[in-house]
């Protein structure tokens, strides 16, 4: 397919080298920074654009992979086309194209991407949604070509998976960084942590993480809680997300019979 | 070395077996609780005790890993043998093992155990302490044993070490638990989600967390931001963890320039 690729972060870095890498063809690269679009468009053989007027009817989608409060204003322009529009969000809903065309579709990736680390796009969930079971199919086909976890989605199913998303990982990634703050202020090394922060993504693989749960508050020990809060008496930040935390993890669990 | 187990829980079952895989001797595992005992010490080929009045001087070292709010009661009943005593714990002051004797250390993994899910022992990070130098050698040729990961630390680091552990992996794995609950609340399978979290983790072998943090938050993208709280509105606990990490997140970055 001739796809036009309408944003130029991690999620369209990403998804362009994946389609690239199958076979089709990127045609155009849009960006409102002309550098960051020409970036990309330079690695996947794509005219880079910075003009929405400069998009050009040579393509067979648009990809539209911008900030979520970026979109809806980008479909009116995009949409006299008469060619298949798809935004790759996970929170926003797909009338915001149905609006304009019934050529509309979601192709949200259920991943995290960074541009500087590579990951192999074909375990890379994809959400597939379309205004008519036409789109549905199209966008399923392109999706499968580059992935083999592709899952048909509604709307409402994928704000949950979104939200979902955002407290196993942005959550996630943000305690890591408090964790290496922590260690960095008293000069210690975040190498030590990782392999346990590796371990505990692994134990998941095979778990349900309500069985392989550690820690403190769910042994309700209480003697190690107050010395970690004690800890915490200048940090008031860490502090309050350390009592939330613990507190919503002693609600969930019953105690165990004093072993660790 | 001739090791002798208190405790019988997670830390007890993988450490023993880590000692036993590298031809040292388990003499007795200690339990309150005789099916316990009685199960790990079958699995390391060592006697089982309920009583620590059962508990001989046919070893070279006591390793306590029992809850940490148990420690302190049990020393006094081992110091009589005159031998190596180290617990386990994260938290604990080496102090409350040389108020009895200055045969006192720590031996502290840096690692989530269950007793269900195997991992490479040689990778996890000993935290190694001891009450003279001689101990404290005899600990690490002890820890070198049975891992290639053996650091000095000190008790005050090591608690911060223990803290930002919980932040990094308790924590997060009961944000694991938070977002599988809704998932299946609204009918979705947590197996979307698996792909997710391993690469959230997997990210951080070679990147600092805040290089690679992603999500509404970090973007300061309000609609969206908006958009969940209301989705939580029925959710009290979760709308809290929600906006207390949202809010962190928001200050700890600056925002972006529109690609996500």
């Amino acid at each position: 397919m001739r796809i036009t690729i309408i944003g130029s972060g991690n999620v369209a870095t990403h998804v362009s080298a994946a389609f690239k890498n199958a076979g089709h063809r990127i045609a155009q690269v849009y960006s409102r920074d002309m550098q960051n679009a020409a970036l990309l468009a330079y690695h996947v053989g794509a005219e880079a654009v910075n003009d929405l007027k400069n998009i050009t009817a040579d393509t067979d989608i648009f990809i539209i992979a911008v900030k979520d409060d970026a979109i809806a204003e980008i479909i009116p322009q995009l949409s006299r086309f008469k060619k298949l529009i798809a935004h790759t969000s996970g929170a926003v809903d797909m009338q915001v194209i149905q609006n304009f065309t019934e050529q509309a579709g979601v192709f949200y990736p259920l991943q995290t991407f960074s541009k500087t680390k590579e990951l192999n796009f074909r375990e890379v969930p994809l959400c597939i949604e379309g205004a008519t079971e036409d789109v549905t199919k199209e966008l399923e086909g392109l999706a499968r070509s580059i992935s083999n976890n592709v899952y048909r989605v509604s709307s409402a199913q994928r704000k949950i998976l979104h939200l979902a998303a955002v407290f196993a990982c942005n959550f996630t990634n943000h305690l890591y960084t408090l964790s290496q703050q922590l260690l960095e202020q008293n000069n210690m090394s975040f190498d030590t942590l990782r392999p346990l922060i590796i371990e505990t993504a692994d134990k998941i693989k095979e778990h349900s993480p309500a069985d392989v749960q550690t820690g403190p508050a769910v042994r309700n020990d209480e003697q190690t809680i107050q010395k970690h809060l004690q800890m915490l008496n200048n940090n008031p930040k860490l502090r309050e997300i350390y009592t939330l935390l613990s507190q919503d993890i002693i609600k969930n669990y019953n105690t165990g019979n004093g072993d660790k």
